[in-house]
């Protein structure tokens, strides 16, 4: 067996530790990767565990605590922002990035993880950080916030989930975020309200709209049969696919969509099939033209039991 | 930058060539890459991708024809067979698995990939073939075969495709497949019955049920707007859902499913929002008790075209 190198028409993917919080990587775009379904933001999600593993002494992708019971990593806030030159859907089959994704401690039971997309061919810093993604956003680039909390199940199903540190897990080495720039001001209002949108006169509701969606047990669910994180993203998109069809607009448009900022906050799981109802409400922004925001709330019709909400900060394409 | 160790608790990710037709790894499985969805079937989709790059002197991911068009290496034939032991929804996260991926040649426009998935653990040898897939098949590992044909778009929109050898192409060097280990008599016969599944006698039809879908343009399409080979796996696995549940079987039983072989053909792509017809017929193996088949069609519900014909072999979970 030799190392790849005759006829490799391929660059390898590469990943580096850059120093205790942070990994840098070059990495091929695939098709499982890519495309109008959330491909990305799921392998985006294995970036945040696999920097975990490299970075916090415990392998993410099986963790367990001291009984021995199986713990995950949960996505519980899940933040992008990019611009019209790049966002979620401008990689594409072969296109080359370069990632770089730092950790942040934020105690025993939870961990936020920023990570920067860029096309390889762009000279970059070789580190980032949130006030980077937050404040000084270099333009091109597409920035992830993801804040994760390790649970594990308390009973049969998936609405029961609690806390549970995984043993080794260390974290105290990582820089701590600073307050001003930590997410959960921000999720705790929205986990309040029922919604990002704040209330606060620069946004115009225009549409309000209400779908239906049965938790799909044949593509929802993932290898430990949880509602799978990214399958959240994609029942929203599914969604305001049909909303986009109410509002008279053209798949074209759907699919030349640009969200340059999104944002999603995981409250609960649900079990196959559960049904769940859809809000989706659109907003213009009457200081920017051509700007519009979707709100979404995603509940368990039964129940009413909030599971998640979205914002989605669109622009109209030219 | 250095390269990973401190603290690191994942094994890498790695990947040889073993000689001219095949490449060998060993990967960690991740929560984009498994679960009760296609996520598994798309990543091996992107290791057919990766050999061919690798072995064949053409970059898959962004291949194009002499006049500098985009070509793509489109799945036309896709069967996996596996064991209650080892089948599609068997590795969760965190498992370890050694894949050998072996190409065949079949001429300018098409390419024929083997391959054999297991845990790393198991002493199992360095190389694959088809005739160990199809006769002398190893307990406890999962084979996948491909066939993709070298495609690109022909006008508008996801209906006209047509064959498109891409620059640079390699494979005179490989190994041509024995006439009879070829998947091409199954799939002309299906083609042209409309369905897998041989009217010999050997299975009893129990149940006949029909279902519609629209493709969906908020999860279904991949990086280059195509209907995305993935999503046809998903679309008939959501219909199998739904018709476990008409059968009377519980959630429980559809998620605990083993299904040891399956075969999608794949006809046409389709473009969003196209509604379809999904027909799926259950036959019991009469000489084999607790043995079922599902023949399910999907086609285009206005113009009956044809897109998809799907086999899959289960056996009741003890």
């Amino acid at each position: 067996m030799t190392v790849l190198e005759t006829f490799a028409s391929l660059e390898s993917d590469t990943l580096v530790r850059v120093d205790d919080h942070q990994l840098s990587r070059f990495v091929t775009v695939k098709p499982a990767m890519c495309g109008h379904n959330a491909r990305l933001v799921g392998q985006i999600g294995d970036w945040t565990w696999e920097a975990v593993s490299h970075l916090c002494g415990v392998n993410a992708f099986r963790a367990t605590d001291a009984q021995d019971v199986p713990t995950y990593l949960s996505f519980f806030y899940y933040q992008l922002i990019g611009d019209s030159a790049f966002h979620l859907r401008v990689p594409t089959f072969g296109d080359r990035l370069q990632v770089v994704s730092r950790c942040y401690g934020f105690g025993p039971e939870s961990i936020l993880t920023i990570h920067r997309l860029a096309p390889a061919s762009r000279m970059l810093p070789a580190t980032v950080s949130a006030e980077e993604m937050l404040r000084v956003r270099l333009p091109g680039c597409l920035y992830v916030q993801t804040f994760n909390r390790w649970i594990q199940r308390r009973g049969q199903g998936n609405r029961e989930l609690q806390s549970a540190a995984p043993s080794g897990f260390r974290y105290q080495h990582l820089d701590q975020l600073p307050l001003e720039l930590s997410p959960r001001a921000a999720y705790d209002a929205a986990r309040r309200s029922g919604s990002f949108v704040l209330d606060d006169g620069t946004l115009l509701l225009r549409d309000d709209l209400r779908l239906t969606y049965e938790v799909d047990m044949g593509r929802d669910l993932n290898g430990v049969g949880l509602l799978y994180f990214a399958s959240y993203f994609e029942i929203a998109d599914s969604a305001l696919a049909k909303a986009w069809r109410q509002l008279g607009r053209s798949d074209a448009s759907f699919l030349a969509r640009v969200v340059h900022a999104q944002r999603l906050l995981f409250l609960a799981n649900a079990d196959a099939c559960t049904n769940l109802t859809i809000r989706i409400r659109r907003f213009e922004v009457p200081a920017q033209p051509g700007r519009e925001v979707f709100d979404i709330g995603i509940s368990e019709r039964d129940s009413g039991r909030v599971l998640a909400i979205v914002e989605l900060c669109c622009e109209e394409k030219a």
